[in-house]
């Protein structure tokens, strides 16, 4: 049976796993503390050892085991064709020739990809996108980034830029976002956009249990806390989720208009927020998008967590050795 | 020499043209007004005149002439697979058979495609676009309509919905467009929303000299009445353009930033405004759209003017035989 190592970066836990290479099955999943204040040396360093286990322990469990390559999964931006890594503020890495390193560490051909690409990948491969040719991701988490697959591979635009979703403009004179712009739909959907517009409301004098969880500390007030608060039923937080609906569905029927996908994947902790956000959101698309567009496209939460990211990371592997064969 | 039929069907012209397989040369365009109110029949009818006059000039010019097909780019929103235009309320068409109409009419292989989608196609083989993969286009007229080739091929999407860029958001909360929603791209930047700001701005009381170059008819103020009072010096017209700028550029922005796309053409009366328009424009689409993506994508106006269509139907016939082959 031929195997692809599958390797998830992330800003918190490197992921490892082998992926056969139908994506039928996942085996010897290992994940660790990214732990990139260590440097780029001793993060690659644990990379490949754990590369090493995996493909040890799948080969014990599976005699004809056979490795064909690996793909990784790192934060961009970065140069999928060199395999370079420009950037990660998360990760500290400048200019890291990611791909060239991870190969010589395991001895197996390599690619690499963006992050939120390879859970977009794996998710269209094996969870929720499942079957569909052209499939929009959308995470949302700190930011709000994306990833775009056309007739089942990844979309990359002209210098791998393509995908930028949490920086499309929904309020010409909006909000300030932390890229320095105006309106963005990060700056008012992300995590942090979440709970800041809760804090506001609050501070404005808008009654609210909020501050109850979080001893008075609003600061400490995150997205998860005003899901749950408007989950026991606080009307300013139930109002705050609410309008979180309509910005990302504002969002979402621009990318239903623009692409007219089969599936958009929504990842990230929003989706903890569940029918108490996706009803509204889907209302809030039904209302914006064209109705063509709309009646093929369903709205759905990621399937794969915590795997999305290795199985995608594997299909990269696959897809970018075929689009050079 | 082996050719195909270009066919533009417009809501005001019908033009047809004899296109050479590999772009290199146009013959014989003929263009006569589309008559819409005289029915789907009638223009059917002088559609596959015209075809055949076109042909027989054609090959009188150039002895081995050879026609292998016929492309016609038509209003939609129309089904390419089956061949079939669903809708179009300009011309007064609902599930017309166009493609196999036309093949009757002129015994050639047909394939048909919508209008913009053609123009941009056109422009890309062509015109402003050649030589690039990954290009939108942007049709501003009495509405904003748009097109996306990807790796050189149209992006039909799902459904045949795809790049309906003019009802994307840039304004949660903004104007109410003609298709009922709120803050849409084209109820801010198409023509009559163009003239529709400068009349606001005059009845609320802006000084401005516009009201002279329609004897006072504020009505008759068009996007075009807009641009000559700017190019005049005309203060308020100057503003309503500055602001048209901003507008498209938000919305230009955000498929670059979805789309890291090497060209964005633009097309329509928009462009006669010259820089005085794509200078702001540009200016914005810098401000708001990511470095990388900007650095590798040029704005530029159309090229290939009352041609495009006709250029783009002709290669639309290329490419569906070929992606059926």
């Amino acid at each position: 049976m031929r195997f692809v190592l599958g390797v998830d970066v992330g800003g918190t836990n490197l992921v490892v796993a082998a992926v056969a290479a139908d994506g039928s099955t996942l085996h010897a999943l290992k994940s660790e503390a990214t732990r990139p204040e260590e440097g780029s040396e001793s993060v690659l360093h644990r990379m490949v050892t754990m590369a090493h286990a995996v493909m040890e322990e799948t080969r014990r469990a599976i005699p004809k085991a056979e490795f064909i390559g690996a793909g990784v999964g790192a934060p961009g931006p970065l140069d999928t064709k060199r395999g370079v890594v420009l950037l990660t503020p998360n990760l500290g890495w400048v200019n890291l020739p990611l791909r060239d390193l991870v190969q010589q560490g395991i001895s197996l051909p390599t690619a690499i990809d963006n992050d939120a690409n390879c859970a977009v990948l794996g998710e269209c491969w094996m969870g929720a996108g499942r079957g569909a040719l052209n499939v929009i991701g959308i995470t949302i988490g700190t930011g709000i980034g994306g990833g775009i697959v056309i007739d089942g591979r990844l979309y990359h635009g002209s210098s791998d830029s393509a995908g930028e979703i949490g920086h499309t403009t929904v309020e010409v004179n909006g909000r300030r976002c932390k890229c320095g712009n105006y309106g963005c739909l990060e700056a008012y959907a992300s995590g942090p956009a979440i709970a800041l517009r809760a804090v506001e409301a609050i501070e404005a004098g808008q009654p609210s249990r909020l501050p109850e969880y979080v001893n008075g500390a609003l600061g400490k007030i995150t997205a998860q806390t005003v899901y749950q608060a408007a989950h026991d039923g606080d009307e300013l937080a139930d109002e705050v989720v609410g309008d979180t609906a309509k910005f990302l569905g504002a969002g979402i029927a621009n990318m239903i208009n623009i692409f007219n996908p089969e599936i958009v994947v929504v990842f990230g902790g929003v989706t903890y927020a569940g029918e108490r956000l996706f009803a509204p959101l889907r209302r809030e698309v039904a209302k914006r998008a064209f109705k063509p567009a709309v009646a093929v496209c369903r709205i759905v939460p990621a399937e794969l967590i915590g795997t999305a990211g290795v199985y995608g990371a594997a299909r990269t592997f696959l897809d970018q050795r075929d689009a050079r064969a």
